[in-house]
């Protein structure tokens, strides 16, 4: 295999704050990529929005990216992953990873008693993209699908903090149907890792929690790998935040999530996309 | 005064399902205006985002609905009304109406002991707008405000029946620093008055709720009268809903609502105007 370099970014977006959980983990993984980043702030929550609003904003989103010149993009979106990955891919030049398949890949390797959950928004859980993924590998599993709608508000508002009561409720009421019933849980939205204390609380130690974003970060590494096309640099990467809605929120909360100042926060149009 | 007739429609918007507040009250008290009516469900929330976003959306909402040639504009929406009701009215070559100034007039003429309590989205809580204006007319007042940030999601998610158990959690969670505080409480977006049955519950037979969808229905009517400009029609008024996200779910939750099958509703693309 020829060995090449691309020293092009990554492209990674979501339609706020989740996607973070899969910016940290390329960071650990590849520190000297470059990552550039969007969080559609301005329309956020996508997961309870109807299928072609979904798509039409995921396009705008991958225009937006690939307008600086990306060599692969991910969609750190659970939504979008479900609803829209082919129609991603289509208009893509450059390769485009969604979170569901490495999550399910994930779970499927990990479960012992075949019984595994979905945790997705709305527009995921609808699809039911998680569930036909994990029977075509694992014809005999038994899956429990649960849409979760108010966790993305809950996260997007800064309600992600253990011992936060109002998370902690939200998560009794919508948990309580799973405890005991699964080994394996996937988090089939970025946005729920920032809730990964409240839900491992509530599940209990026994069961396996699938960060989407972090397994889809992993996949992404190996993908460059393959293809050659990681960064040959010595020094650190830098990330680029772009939001379509002030900046302020988004670089306070990043900043926690992340544990580190997030200072290069850009405000865009992304409708003119 | 010359005695006008204006057959025109009203024009009513909010980011989703709250302006229905309004809506129900207009059509009761005139039924035979007709209404034009945009829900921004493919941006909802607003009253979690900021200034320049809601100005922004706002202003393509106005001019969607200035497109039919409507008599008056009534913005069915809190953060709206506490973040541009300034730029709203100049931008529109005919009267606008927030739930701002209704919404206090009620409740000062209302409160009994001078305690008042204001609810309203982040946006609405952090423009100060509603504590302003009671201050202004009451200066005596002791206001507490509260945003609950979850309240639009729970609305737009459906959960505003009564003896929901994620509503009540979350209700409960809000409300506890003003039960016993305040004799009114204005419910300051046009989505709360969805959870009145659960806030009621709460606070207490004793304090009174405004409900500033409501208030504004019956300023907008006082308008019209003063102004000449009802319609004089022996028919029954109609309402046409629009909204930026699909319809389905939109009609289903709005015929909830307003007690009432509702088909006419049709998509459009906000972002062009």
């Amino acid at each position: 295999m020829e060995l090449r370099v691309d020293n092009r970014a990554i492209g990674v977006f979501d339609s706020g704050l989740g996607g973070l959980t899969a910016v940290r983990e390329l960071t650990a993984l590849m520190p000297n990529e470059d990552i550039i980043y969007f969080g559609d702030t301005g329309r956020v929550p996508y997961g309870t929005k109807g299928h072609d609003t979904i798509i039409k904003y995921a396009s705008q989103d991958i225009r937006f990216l690939l307008g600086f010149d990306v060599k692969a993009i991910v969609i750190a979106c659970g939504s979008v992953s479900s609803t829209a990955l082919e129609q991603a891919c289509a208009m893509s030049p450059v390769p485009v990873l969604g979170v569901l398949n490495p999550a399910v890949k994930s779970a499927v390797a990990k479960t012992k008693s075949g019984r595994i959950g979905v945790l997705g928004t709305s527009a995921t859980i609808r699809s039911g993209s998680f569930e036909k993924k994990i029977l075509n590998i694992l014809p005999n599993a038994t899956v429990k699908n649960r849409a979760c709608p108010m966790f993305v508000p809950l996260v997007e508002n800064g309600y992600f903090q253990k011992g936060n009561n109002i998370a902690h409720l939200i998560a009794e009421e919508y948990l309580q149907e799973l405890k005991g019933q699964v080994d394996t849980l996937i988090l089939g939205c970025t946005h729920y890792p920032l809730l990964n204390d409240v839900i491992a609380d509530i599940m209990g130690k026994d069961v396996e929690l699938i960060d989407a974003g972090k397994e889809t970060a992993i996949e992404t590494a190996k993908l460059l790998a393959e293809q050659g096309i990681l960064c040959k640099r010595d020094s650190k990467g830098c990330s680029l935040f772009f939001v379509s809605d002030c900046t302020d929120d988004f670089a306070r909360l990043a900043g926690i999530f992340l544990k580190q100042p997030i200072n290069n926060v850009k405000k865009i149009e992304i409708d003119k996309y």
